[in-house]
């Protein structure tokens, strides 16, 4: 097992965990993403498990590096658990990392510490994409671990949610080979090597399908697509470079539940209301009301906090919270974040924010 | 004067520059802000003084700095009229920076070479708003200076556009000292000191006035407010931190055409709209059918080509740039990319764009 007390485990111990069908205690945001009635609103954060928890902190410091972390399924399932004993969140969501995919597809990267991603090589011709990998399960069994284990954990608390990038994400850091304002040199191979792009996208697409469906069997409840690069995007280049891909893998993915969060993509919303998938995130500058009628009522609609009212006081933070969830309504909403939690907001803020949601009846 | 030979003047000859009125022999932006109708659209770029061109590189390499080249009116001059030489454009926009009100108000600033603004000292608390001063016309004599010169040197070719930076968008470099992601130190000081906020921007809004005055009186033809950081906020602070102040710049400036450009505030364009201005520019996000019908007929349109369609080969930026030509229309419009055009773009692909805005005919 994982505990909080943070004793090691060896990946012999993990990998030895047989799946069994655990009955979960607490089903509302699987509910609430198929669209049926909860008795209330169900809660949880994107970066959830992070840098806003002292525990968090403080396993980063036994383990050294983020790395280390996402690569350790010991680690990987207390992290990912510390939310729901903490915070008392309605889901967990595995500790890892979209680039995952680019280091099982043969791009390593590292994580520099204040700096984001680095990948020491990166895409530049037709030659580097041939030479990546589809990445199949057991290029990421170490995800896979980590997610059998906390699901083991959890023992029915709450759903587990697995994620994966987009596969425009992916390809602006296999492209950029670091983080960007603009992404310019992604942008420039759509411009300039069309053709190229797709295949790559394509191999992208087909690594996720296989990293979804692997996350699933070994236990993941639901699973979200980060799209986190999406509004660099023209609306034309967003349809044919990324929309097309994400609706790839939703049509692939019929096992679980499926959420798209398409940070930026304000111009595609209506567009997304016809993917194969049951919810859509929307960030803190997408009006509920106008995403609600581009969208359509039959998508469940996640987040939209701005997450800076989490440096308000805590009168502000459950005014605005109540307002939020009468402005989505009773049903087919998860209350959330519009972006990942920042790392310097106060974990009491945060509880502030998920007890009001849990507190609060139509 | 100010030459493409790059010979030196002093500051007294700059300052003994009388204005006169010079008779503009292409006046198209100016009567497409006013919604007159024009013989074909005009057509200039954001950041069209600048590193695309190696008339300017080789400018910075005889000044060293970017700020001197800011303080000093002749290489001002002689790097916003060469887009004009060199790319034909329909205006000039004076170079110069819209962090020359945070330093007249009292904060210096470095411009970090590929880094970007950097703020020695920011703002903190009360105290230090209470410190700041209202700039007027004579703490930023260098940039009339430089106005009045480039008027002089233009001779009537092309209008000269001023500009000033949104008083949310300084705001938030006040705050934060340095770009950002997030801005998150920016919308923590809103959420946490909102009467505080008010005071800085309502400094902040006075100062701009001054300066966009000025910028008028030394002979400015039209001026634009960028609104860089627009898109991080949510759609209601938005209105009541930075609309609001932007409202009273164009209330106040009613002596030529103002453009208002809130970069990301797709959700804004119906407010926008209602302002007294005469042009809203657009990014590439924007759909521009939608966006007109937002913003309503009554105002022009300025954009709004993805400036990644630079990247491409010209027979492709020749076919976008003609598509947005007729999806624009032949009334109130100004031709532009959705932001400023990217340091590694080729002379020549930019100019592609601007030859086929110019060649083309409805």
């Amino acid at each position: 097992m994982c505990s909080k007390a943070g004793i090691f485990f060896n990946s012999i111990a993990s990998k030895s965990i047989l799946q069994t069908t655990i009955t979960l205690k607490n089903d509302l945001i699987l509910r609430a993403a198929r669209g049926e009635k909860t008795e209330r609103t169900p809660v949880w954060l994107m970066r959830q498990a992070g840098r806003i928890l002292p525990e968090y902190r403080a396993v980063r410091e036994r383990m050294g590096g983020f790395k280390e972390l996402v690569k350790s399924p010991e680690f990987a399932c207390e992290v990912t658990i510390q939310p729901v004993d903490i915070l008392g969140v309605d889901a967990a969501i595995i500790f890892s990392d979209i680039l995952v995919i680019p280091e099982a597809m043969g791009l390593n990267y590292e994580m520099v510490e204040s700096k984001g991603p680095w990948f020491e090589k990166t895409i530049q011709h037709g030659g580097d994409i041939e030479a990546l990998k589809i990445a199949e399960a057991n290029d990421l069994q170490y995800v896979l671990d980590a997610i059998k284990l906390t699901c083991k954990e959890l023992n029915g608390r709450v759903p587990l949610i697995g994620f994966a990038g987009a596969p425009w994400t992916i390809f602006a850091y296999m492209i950029e080979g670091k983080g960007s304002k603009t992404f310019s040199l992604a942008k420039k191979f759509l411009y300039t090597n069309p053709i190229e792009a797709h295949t790559l996208l394509e191999k992208i697409t087909k690594s996720t399908i296989n990293y979804l469906k692997a996350q699933i069997n070994a236990g993941a409840h639901m699973v979200q697509i980060f799209d986190s690069w999406a509004g660099i995007l023209s609306p034309q280049q967003y349809n044919e470079f990324s929309l097309k891909y994400i609706s790839d893998i939703c049509n692939a993915i019929t096992e679980v539940p499926v959420t798209v969060f398409a940070k930026g993509a304000f111009f595609a919303r209506a567009e997304m209301g016809k993917l194969n998938c049951n919810t859509i995130g929307l960030d803190w500058n997408m009006e509920i009301s106008e995403s609600r009628s581009l969208i359509g009522n039959h998508k469940t609609l996640q987040g939209n906090m701005d997450p800076c009212l989490l440096y308000a006081d805590y009168a502000t933070i459950k005014k605005e919270t109540q307002n939020m969830l009468r402005q989505f309504g009773p049903h087919r909403h998860i209350a959330n974040l519009g972006h990942g939690v920042y790392p310097d907001i106060e974990k009491d803020k945060v509880k502030c924010f998920i007890d009001t949601v849990k507190e609060f009846r139509f």
